[in-house]
């Protein structure tokens, strides 16, 4: 693993960086901001895993002068909604015609699949740019996607056929908590 | 905030840093290890948020080269355990006689609110080292004592009754979801 995408920078001196998901991610960042502060759903984005090596101190402060990205063993967001757990990853693809998988590491599968096996709500959101679509796919159809197809991709036609299109608005800007409330019928596990 | 307790470094060189809290993270992080070896819950620690201000490429690596630590806006472990939000913070004290509220943010705390008024199971885990006991504390318990009071530490007495003390042995070694089972009855909430 070389280093993750959407990594946000405080100075842009020396650093060329990939910004696949950079948009997306801010979407979902502002989207969860709202349910947060709208007392919807308290969903973050977890930290980007880092290997720290060398730190120094200087004036009571800790500088962190070597450090690694590290490949996550988890997706990206995860959190409450309405009692239930919900848990996902959140790509881009410039692709027109499927999503490649390789944009999923092997420990996310490995955590989706547990946490479809247990109860929890997992799912991808995948944005098609060049489309302008972006899509929530179950975590139990993205494994059984895998578990029945050798291919390296997911192909844009089972996105239409299994996956939820997200409406994209002002606010919520990915409103992707309405899509779980059609599948799951939005009432709170304590209703 | 200079930086937080229990960041695992890979030199010693030329560091000198406090670890506490770093003896009762490694036992839930193997404690959580075994319950995700043993398909029992999906519990992980977030990594420890950062900000980086410079990275450098070196063949195709990215060596982070100047970050800070930042402070984390809600707990260190979340996840899932048979179909229900699990949310909590660890805290080691020195103290035989009380738990300073300092060790916990206000954002922190809000989270916690947050969680449990929506449904969520959260709580702090605190070990007394000096008494060799931990303590499991319901979040809810932990924000009566904070609206009830003006003291700025959580004296023994409030967990002798209010808390629970957590068993522990060799492995899992702090079997804190044993207690969340005998609170709220290990049912699966789709059973």
């Amino acid at each position: 693993m070389k280093y993750p995408s959407g990594i946000k920078l405080n100075t842009a001196k020396n650093i060329t960086y990939d910004n696949r998901g950079m948009n997306l991610e801010e979407d979902i960042n502002i989207t969860n901001r709202y349910y947060i502060d709208n007392n919807i759903a308290f969903i973050y984005k977890k930290p980007t895993p880092i290997q720290i090596t060398k730190v120094e101190f200087s004036c009571n402060n800790a500088i962190i002068k070597e450090a690694y990205f590290k490949e996550p063993s988890t997706t990206d967001y995860n959190g409450l909604y309405k009692g239930k757990y919900i848990d996902f990853e959140a790509k881009e693809t410039e692709s027109k015609t499927s999503f490649p998988l390789k944009n999923i590491h092997k420990h996310q599968i490995n955590h989706i699949k547990n946490i479809v096996n247990n109860n929890g709500i997992a799912f991808i959101i995948v944005r098609f740019n060049k489309l302008n679509k972006t899509f929530l796919l179950l975590g139990e159809d993205l494994i059984q996607f895998i578990t029945n197809n050798d291919r390296k991709s997911i192909p844009l036609d089972f996105f239409n056929k299994k996956a939820y299109l997200i409406e994209e608005k002002y606010s919520p800007r990915v409103d992707y908590l309405k899509i779980i409330d059609l599948i799951y019928g939005g009432k709170n596990e304590n209703e």
